[in-house]
């Protein structure tokens, strides 16, 4: 049996992921938050809306902090509590999980969790430096590494203990942009080939630009409520019935393994206990993929593939829509997009509309239990919640 | 009768608040935790310790975000669930709140918030660069207004509305440094008479050199857990029985007023309702006097004094220490220093040591109920704590 429902998700929105010139970070939330609230007619937002909790992973885009309060001013909730959820690239993992204590701790009932960040109008150089701030600053940042660099040591250690191929992490950029073409608010709505990813410029090797995911504008929100109490605002929740959260080392450096992720196992362990389901038993999964190399490596830490054997996994077939068990569906960080702060919870955003058959095109069938996995930096933080359809 | 507790502090520690020369955040957070850790034997801080908030401002001074990771690494935590919580300079009260939503959810018994800012490595214009993110910045940061001329303008209106005088503010500094010399972790230990302050440079008239609080290195941290486990781990837990946030526009220019912050009337309003107790039944307070005007302002927002009355009520000698209702016996950020994401959690580290009877020269005979106040920006976030000492 499941464990029962921590917390319900009511309504959920997100802005179109791309380029949103000209526009403020708290102006692009503004249409995820407006999205969520028109789906929810039942919703009154000003009155029941008891707390805010949102990811933005970083000041210096628009030299603008303290933006809780800011986001909450421009959707339309001025007063109640803001908080900004920082934990870089699982700032809105985090955020998630602030909102699901908020709920459980009986202070408010009803709660907005999500996330943004307004990225494109920085120069490539300046964004991968802002990124970089994820990593240690004195051991890592200060020697010039930056995260494609990052994720390639690890590939590369991946490569040399399991015979990982560049060929099998450039299926997870094709399989991803094939969903991302299924997805009218992805950033990328274009297939790619093997070959083209294959034949793409080193980055770090062997990481080539088709294995990176994309600098994009977006924002992203769910509603959370007591499951109790979901039933009066609409006749489809979605139930969060595992959440784990878990750290490591900032760097790299200290960590014992390069091949799989601390943070990961840890985090899967928590909310795979908590809501008594094995990995076998999840439907679907949006993951990580900053990189390719990323996806991989969480098919492992996730317990969905032996460790070691993601490539031939990924070879299978078995997480492409239509597949066993399809990842990534919304297209992922690599073709939807990854403005940082708004990765987490457009995850849940994916789970919100697949569990509640509202995925179209790439709608995953009889999608029963799903998973996100959100991490920051290079695995120095792991959000992982579990979702479960409504019966 | 009072509110019933909603969370226990069991353990508190706090950096010395200064020049850190050398160190980074991380490891001036050690300290902190350090203390906290030295000071609860019973507390295994490894296997007790299940989630970590903490409260940090700016990326920019150590070009690092994803702090919460960092530090819950460097603090021996390493693994935990650990989540930055940005509020501007209500950073920590902020961390606060989400620490109390935690331990109230039932899914971390024992929780650490705290807060860290390594300032004083920068120059003077980055510092005050960094802090106007908290501001808005396409309306005010972009426009050239720095923190001192917004607290000038809401202070200006003060003076011509109620006759608020120059002298009054600077009886707030002359208290906060009587203050701050009695109290060994104060960034500045000495006092200072009323003609230095009125002597000292306009800084944005009405407000002068000595109307401003400091640029510190420092952190702070409290452990808190749920109070029926709190005997487990002290004798003297000191009880949290009333919390409130709030959030309002992040501009100035959208606001019914500028002599008073809505944020805190809204956080003040929840915090003593929760609490069920009464602003004349506070014992002593420690509000956020990021300049003598706003801790003028907080005495009225907080119902300390009538409306308009808060010149004379500093004439009065009421918050002085050995007064009716001391406030900032600390020193306040004026004298004990304004390592921003680090004030929140450093006045609750007051809070501990008053209502244990551990602040030596600077002591409250008879505290029982204290309260915080913990503003971020101009007020666009308010976070309030009403603390009481164990029967």
């Amino acid at each position: 049996m499941n464990g029962k429902p921590l917390v319900s998700i009511i309504t959920a929105g997100m802005s179109k992921f791309g380029k949103h010139e000209g526009l403020l970070a708290r102006e692009i939330f503004a249409d995820a938050a407006y999205e969520a609230f028109s789906r929810c007619p039942k919703l009154n937002p000003k009155g029941d809306i008891k707390a805010m909790f949102i990811g933005h992973m970083g000041e210096a885009y628009e030299h603008q902090g303290h933006t809780g309060s800011a986001i909450a001013d421009w959707a339309g909730l001025t007063g109640i509590p803001a908080t900004r959820c920082e934990a870089a690239c699982a700032s809105s993992g985090a955020a998630l999980r602030s909102g699901i204590y908020a709920v459980l701790s009986g202070l408010a009932d009803v709660v907005v969790v999500g996330g943004v960040e307004k990225m494109t109008h920085r120069t490539t150089s300046e964004v991968t430096e802002y990124l970089a701030m994820a990593s240690d600053y004195p051991f890592e940042q200060y020697h010039g590494i930056t995260f494609p660099g990052l994720f390639a040591l690890m590939a590369t250690a991946h490569m040399h203990a399991y015979c990982t191929t560049e060929e099998q992490m450039a299926l997870a950029a094709v399989k991803n942009h094939y969903h991302g073409s299924l997805n009218p608010k992805a950033h990328m709505q274009k297939e790619v080939s093997l070959q083209t990813v294959m034949a793409s410029k080193y980055v770090a090797w062997p990481l080539k630009l088709y294995d990176c995911s994309l600098i994009t504008d977006g924002a992203s929100c769910i509603i959370l409520t007591k499951p109790e109490l979901a039933k009066k605002y609409t006749d489809q929740p979605v139930h969060i019935v595992g959440s784990g959260q878990a750290s490591d080392t900032i760097g790299l450096y200290e960590r014992k393994s390069l091949t799989s992720l601390q943070s990961t196992k840890l985090a899967a362990k928590s909310a795979y206990e908590m809501a008594q389901i094995k990995p076998e038993q999840i439907d679907f999964a949006e993951v990580h993929d900053c990189f390719t190399f990323a996806e991989l490596m969480a098919y492992e830490d996730l317990g969905f593939c032996k460790v070691g054997g993601s490539g031939k996994f990924i070879e299978s077939g078995a997480t492409r829509l239509g597949g066993a068990k399809p990842v990534n569906t919304s297209g992922g960080l690599k073709a939807k997009g990854h403005p940082v702060g708004a990765t987490g919870t457009a995850q849940a955003y994916e789970m919100y509309l697949q569990l509640t058959d509202q995925a179209d095109r790439r709608q995953v069938k009889d999608a029963q239990i799903g998973l996100t996995h959100n991490i920051g930096g290079s695995g120095a933080t792991a959000a992982i919640h579990i979702y479960r359809r409504d019966h």
